[in-house]
């Protein structure tokens, strides 16, 4: 069966998104990423700047998050938690994207959400930690942290997500139909083999 | 760099012993997967029999393992378990094999063994449990236990001995180039993807 939706996870730094934008182009489908938290934004009521945080970072509440709550509407998460409330509407809309047709999705568990559907690839792009700390601090600046910690926060906070909604570990091979190491295998190859698999 | 090596890590049943097979011939090159049992046997004195059960399985112990350990050469383990003492035979025959030129390697932790060599490809072999099932059943025949036990024990000795030796998970991505799910992308797929990826 043709794979029609692309779901891309990926260990930040790794060039997943970069290559899922290329993938979208090749193929000439839509990409969401930014649209994604976008779109979640105004479904759910919280800032856009909340939900590219918390949507795939850890669930723990905390006292910030009410600061980006729906606003003036008494009752409106039905007693969930803020990151529980944004992970129903999150699953919601990527389901709803994958029934407008083919698509290529990045992150944000779409891969679990979207398990059950026979026309998606589910892919997981990953890389080397050195390859990965050169590419955040060429592409997002330097920070007083080290690029390697803040690779750890960040996979840490993915994992922590992750296994919290979908009792899956994070990284693990069997939860996706490939998986490629982009600083081993190089960012065009990894489009290319993409690209092939969606096309077959 | 052209990848000569490649290593093949496979669940029970995936098919990746088959795709090894095709890969090799396909890029005319080696393939060791019982030769390697036959080699191994030789260097260490073990029946044959007893490195094919034992060099991927748990490192417990076993009354048995001395039944089929060396005879008549007092002290030729140097102390060490039988286990141990397999797995070091193992890490030399591999580490020889690689030097000895291009070749396809499946199992006996050749992905950890060969983990410092540039010109190595790394490959992991997954599928569903269904597909595993059919598979072993067709291939190996019935048995008192279902074939998902079968499956469930095999995958856990496995892991054991993986971790035992590598401090690694076995099946996290991170620890290979490309894992690919043979049920899902078709055996023919995943040969055509590593046949491509070893002549770049």
């Amino acid at each position: 069966m043709e794979k029609k939706i692309i779901t891309i996870s990926r260990e930040f730094g790794s060039g997943g998104r970069s290559i899922g934008r290329e993938v979208a182009q090749k193929l000439g489908i839509p990409f969401y990423d930014k649209e994604l938290v976008d779109q979640i934004a105004v479904e759910s009521g919280f800032a856009p700047q909340f939900v590219e945080e918390h949507g795939e970072h850890s669930p723990g509440k905390s006292f910030l998050s009410y600061a980006f709550a729906p606003q003036g509407v008494p009752g409106v998460m039905n007693g969930m938690s803020a990151a529980d409330f944004l992970w129903n509407i999150q699953c919601n809309v990527i389901l709803q994207l994958a029934d407008k047709g083919p698509c290529v999705i990045v992150g944000r568990n779409a891969d679990y959400i979207l398990k059950d559907r026979p026309d998606a690839l589910h892919a997981f792009i990953h890389a080397d930690m050195a390859y990965r700390a050169e590419r955040i601090v060429r592409l997002y600046g330097e920070s007083e942290k080290s690029p390697e910690a803040r690779l750890q926060e960040k996979d840490k906070r993915r994992r922590v997500n992750y296994q919290h909604y979908t009792g899956r570990t994070w990284g693990t091979a069997q939860n996706y139909d490939i998986c490629l190491n982009s600083s081993k295998l190089g960012i065009e190859t990894c489009v290319d083999i993409l690209v092939n698999l969606a096309s077959k």
